[in-house]
């Protein structure tokens, strides 16, 4: 993409209504603007990192063998009557009459569709294990929408639902979403710890929040250090196996870790002083079982193999799809501008024309960008007619990981500067060889 | 994809509410399911096939140098109030009160909210030409919702908006649209054919609808049958130029087509007698050019190379995405069911074990399913322990378009069948054989 050709507006200024980093970056790189309070429109700019995000989102669910589907944004009342939760949701569910004069609602999450969806169509025991999952747009009234897409009120969120036969089997699937949500974190180049958290309006007994370590998380957390030394790497998992998921998850659940809705002081003072931390956190998901609840109420049952009917056990699973984008600002930045995590960056790299117009320079330009395209890579090459320092100074604010400096005078000696956004670390080198070395890097994702 | 570990509830008998062939077959292949009138859940295979139909316009759109954001779906009621729309557009707008009270709608169309972002950063003429665009999910709160995903309130729509400097350059992108619409349509397998049309509550002088000619289209249109012999096929074009753009425009729209809104008998009558036909047609797009019919009222304006400040030239082009499948379905089934176009088909071809539990058929199976996947195709293996009939009726009802039918007795002579849904014609090859000619299919699309 050529930059006099793309939609980038950047602001010079900080917004006066940003409290925190991500807010005050994604405005001001062009990333979103606010239609009204807690509502965002995401420019061009930040939907390409939300499509991202949302794509490791899907490949690492189908990963782990869930379906996915898509459920509306609007639902009927009824079926919040039938499970019990249309009075007791209070007044963050946004509710709507339609012309008809029906009571309806926006969506703020979908235990009671999904179970309608599966109570509809599923009668035997041999079509489970089944987990459906979605991304799609929620809203929840926020009393006091801030934080930019944090805490915003339209918010995109991945929700999965598992529907087992027996408790165990469903605990593996809690298992199973455990381990996936690892790697899916990971790949977005964040460290999501797992914590035991409280269920709240979802409902059940075991939940685990992951939280991102960050100065302006919203959660107060406590952990056993020896946590943040984990990581899940590549490892090769089968995500049918029981055995193989049920380490994962005590690998990574056995310490110490809670946010201050679950924090049990007592516990916490038996580890070993030096390994206890205090800390905030940015919540970007949580995993729940909660057995029962909806598939009683609402008749989802299916036949077992001896003939009688049960309702199932069921769980469910979220990724806040949207906040994603503020909690890795907020664990990716320094005060230039955002440090995007290659698996997540808008724009692989970004190549920079000291001097527009001057023929080599323009040429060697356009070979740069065409050679990145023909290599199935996204570059973003800054063409316009401006200094340097302001081309740089937008390449450090919009943070792609890597930046190609191009000048008539390395032109001259047969190289171009490579630079890391991250390490500010510069290497000249051969035009071609740049290309290799950004491919190499995107390659071994 | 093995059959078994996926979810397509087929629906045995007739949903009595579905009036057409694409509402039926919907249903009953398990690709929707009603979430309340006129609004729908996505099931598995019904999502698939929504994907990519989305990705299709994805890509045309950015192949025309559109640039892709996202606005939210909920909008203040304050930005239809300066466009002077808010009180116009009637019930058919969802308006909604936040919990503070603030008048909000679900937006049925953008042109308010794009011109808004417009204005708020772009100020020079220097940063046009501009076409933004989003697919996101609107509302429009239909009396009467029927017709299944054709006639729905919750739907999904490819909305997209020019900035332009002078009423040249506008026309030039409603050209630019125009052409491009006709890829779009040609990659899913249908022929939209544009006409002269009416511009509604969008407003504007120049518009044209693109039809699909069906049986079951909800309008009545007109046209010379020189028409249908136009195909855009792949011929290679330059879509900043004018020349070509423009000439694409007189070749499809030179001859006489309109839809019953703009229909004139005695131009009609000029057509040779033989040419002249009437049908029904299914609306899946539609472009205007509207001029400063938002940009005056809202303020969004340029400063020209002479210094002043002048409204832009606008236009929006929507295609109706979710709408399409049941276009597509429309134009393109038999008695069996649904005859999927191989752009937009959910899976690539379907895997049919005739005697599942015979180690040598289940190995065949496996091994077909795997180099499917391995070449990046899309395979749903039907691993059921079901009587043959059973699996060819749902995989006709579902119309993947190539089937290959494994049995031990081709097995025996080395061979398996594969099937093309359209013709019904089959031919016995190697299984390696049919991988190929299947994947060569797809490769040449």
């Amino acid at each position: 993409m050529r930059l006099s050709r793309y939609f980038l507006p950047i602001l010079r200024e900080t917004p006066a209504e940003a409290q925190i980093v991500s807010h005050r970056y994604m405005l001001r790189a062009g990333m979103i603007k606010q239609a009204s309070a807690g509502i965002y429109s995401w420019l061009p700019l930040g939907y390409k990192v939300l499509k991202k995000i949302e794509t490791i989102v899907h490949e690492e669910q189908q990963r782990a063998g869930h379906i996915p589907l898509l459920m509306p944004t609007i639902q009927s009342a009824d079926l919040w009557r039938e499970s019990g939760r249309y009075d007791a949701y209070g007044d963050e569910m946004l509710r709507i009459k339609d012309r008809q004069g029906r009571e309806m609602l926006y969506g703020p999450t979908n235990e009671d569709m999904i179970t309608d969806i599966f109570r509809s169509y599923i009668r035997s025991y041999k079509d489970l294990p089944l987990t459906l999952y979605h991304i799609q747009w929620k809203f929840r009234d926020e009393m006091r929408p801030r934080f930019g897409v944090m805490r915003g009120r339209e918010f995109l969120m991945k929700d999965g639902y598992n529907f087992d036969l027996t408790k165990e089997d469903a605990l593996h699937a809690y298992n199973r979403h455990l381990v996936s949500y690892l790697r899916t974190y990971e790949r977005m180049g964040l460290q999501a710890i797992p914590m035991r958290a409280d269920s709240g309006p979802i409902g059940g007994d075991d939940t685990h929040e992951f939280l991102v370590l960050a100065d302006t998380g919203e959660s107060e957390v406590f952990y056993d250090s020896e946590i943040t030394d984990l990581k899940f790497g590549d490892r090769e998992i089968d995500y049918d196996s029981v055995e193989q998921c049920q380490a994962v998850l005590e690998e990574f659940t056995s310490r110490y870790a809670r946010t201050d809705e679950t924090h049990d002081e007592a516990l916490f003072n038996q580890i070993p002083e030096e390994r206890r931390r205090s800390a905030r956190g940015i919540e970007v998901g949580q995993i729940f079982y909660f057995g029962t609840k909806y598939s009683e109420p609402m008749g989802a049952t299916v036949q077992n193999a001896e003939g009688a009917q049960v309702p199932v056990h069921m769980g469910s699973h979220g990724i806040g799809v949207s906040r994603l984008l503020g909690a890795i600002i907020e664990a990716s930045h320094d005060d230039k501008g955002i440090i995007w995590p290659e698996g997540v960056t808008p724009f692989h790299v970004g190549i920079v024309n000291l001097k527009q117009g001057d023929a080599e320079a323009d040429a060697a330009c356009d070979a740069l960008h065409d050679s990145f395209v023909a290599l199935g890579l996204d570059p973003l090459y800054d063409d316009r007619d401006e200094r340097a320092g302001g081309k740089f100074a937008t390449m450090d604010l919009i943070g792609l990981p890597w930046r190609i400096t191009v000048g008539p005078r390395g032109l001259k000696n047969g190289v171009v500067e490579l630079t890391s956004r991250r390490t500010g670390e510069s290497e000249e080198l051969p035009p071609e060889d740049a290309v290799k070395k950004v491919a190499a890097i995107y390659a071994s994702l």
